[in-house]
């Protein structure tokens, strides 16, 4: 079976853990039956070991009970930048391998519910662990915004981007984070309202500063070529210009000359959320 | 002139000092020249003294800049119970008085700008103290919503209320207090989608509970009686059940014998949500 899922922006500035956007660039994942183990795999992240220890391997694995399978996969999502590739990977695989819930497979075994959430539904979501599993709320999105996605060519590793982050938080961090939040959800609704402070945050943005210090740089100079707001994307180190669809390529340009100013080399995309999120079947085919 | 303000439920659920919804039972302030102050005061709060101390005094002599009026106080909303009672005075005062931005005039003299954003522009509303001042995000809420307030006979000052919090939370509690606010939004918003997990919170209605010990025994009663889901009001002691409008009787009646179970003295108001915030002028008076 074929199975497609989108990349996506998780830890969308306020929203830590929670608030996920869906974006137009697909993994395609097909599992079939076969005599023995196979993964082939093609576009972002084919440079991956391709055998059982391949993320698509082992979630296939896992939901079928065995291993006799021929995997395929091809990914337009640059690997380990923060825009979700692991999650749709994780996604389209259990999905492909006939996963009664593969939301749950992905979110359990690749661990970033939020983008498992938005690669799952498409859109904006947030997620919630409620008792009887994962709780994804799709909320308003105003389609005429576009995300200029700043990929800079390094990665960063989440385990260290987890660890910059404090145990703690002052309760006035916490209330400043909600107030963002609904701002945030405001302006993604209505691209009109949306301002520089919606994506202001102080629990996860300031700690991993450190581990990526133009990123401050970036965001403002996304800001100042007419992006509404910007933030990291995931845990970095992609960071993501929130703009008017017609400013994308303007933003872009901003992106670039910032890149190119400080000395980091990477590229620019230009997306849209994806709407569709999970597609199985004959349909589930990267576009173009 | 005249001002009418309602009163206001905030602090929801995951929300503190955040979000906010404006309720219908109102204040209404007329302030007038006259040779020296003087302040009448009918209906809720009309025991409090009624001098110079008196709230929309205080306020409507700071807008004028000199105390020679005649104030006239009017209110339905109970004091010092969680219902926005003086954020409403406040903020009708500062529009009575002329004020040209009464919310900031509010929300400086009371101190509470959530309830002051939500008695301003009415509706479901969040708080956002940006550079340039108080910004208020009005959210979408499904005028099918009924708000079913359980009004206990004491009070809870807001000052002990406050204290009652913790200067600290783990990152992991502000978290999901950032997912449970998306959650609740959503709910807000489309009230099939409102779940009772919507109004979870850990910041400040746990740490409360030791002042109001039954306040968790009434909410999972407000549940239990068909609230979609149910939340402190403010800093206590109202508690809201939050409901479809075609259930409020019931679950106010559940309110009612949860509170005789409890050995709570206290009323239950069947509540709907205003959405038009401050009024000024001729059409500023109370209902009926």
């Amino acid at each position: 079976m074929r199975a497609r899922a989108p990349a996506s922006a998780a830890n969308l500035g306020p929203g830590l853990d929670v608030l996920a956007v869906a974006l137009d660039l697909y993994v395609e994942v097909e599992v079939e039956p076969a005599e023995r183990l196979t993964v082939t795999s093609d576009g972002e992240g084919a440079d991956l070991p391709a055998g059982a220890s391949h993320l698509a391997a082992r979630v296939a694995s896992q939901v079928c009970g065995h291993d006799r399978l021929a995997i395929r996969v091809r990914s337009e999502v640059p690997v380990a930048r923060g825009l979700g590739s692991s999650a749709a990977i994780a996604l389209a695989a259990a999905a492909a391998a006939g996963a009664d819930d593969p939301l749950a497979v992905a979110a359990r075994e690749d661990g970033h519910p939020d983008n498992a959430a938005a690669a799952f539904a498409g859109g904006l979501v947030a997620v919630n662990g409620l008792d009887d599993g994962w709780r994804v709320s799709r909320l308003p999105l105003d389609t005429g915004l576009a995300f200029v996605a700043v990929v800079p060519d390094r990665t960063l590793e989440t385990a260290r981007a987890r660890a910059a982050l404090t145990a703690y938080v002052s309760r006035s961090d916490a209330v400043f984070n909600l107030g963002r939040l609904a701002l945030l959800l405001e302006g993604l609704g209505d691209r009109r309202k949306l301002v520089p402070e919606a994506t202001a945050d102080r629990l996860h943005q300031g700690p991993r500063t450190p581990l990526f210090p133009e990123a401050p740089g970036l965001l403002a100079a996304l800001v100042e070529g007419g992006a509404r707001a910007a933030c990291w994307s995931g845990a970095g180190p992609t960071l993501l210009g929130i703009c008017e669809g017609g400013d994308a390529a303007a933003v872009a340009d901003a992106g670039r000359a910032a890149l190119a100013d400080a000395g980091v080399a990477g590229r620019v995309l230009e997306l849209h959320a994806d709407v569709e999120g999970l597609v199985v079947g004959a349909r589930a085919q990267l576009p173009g």
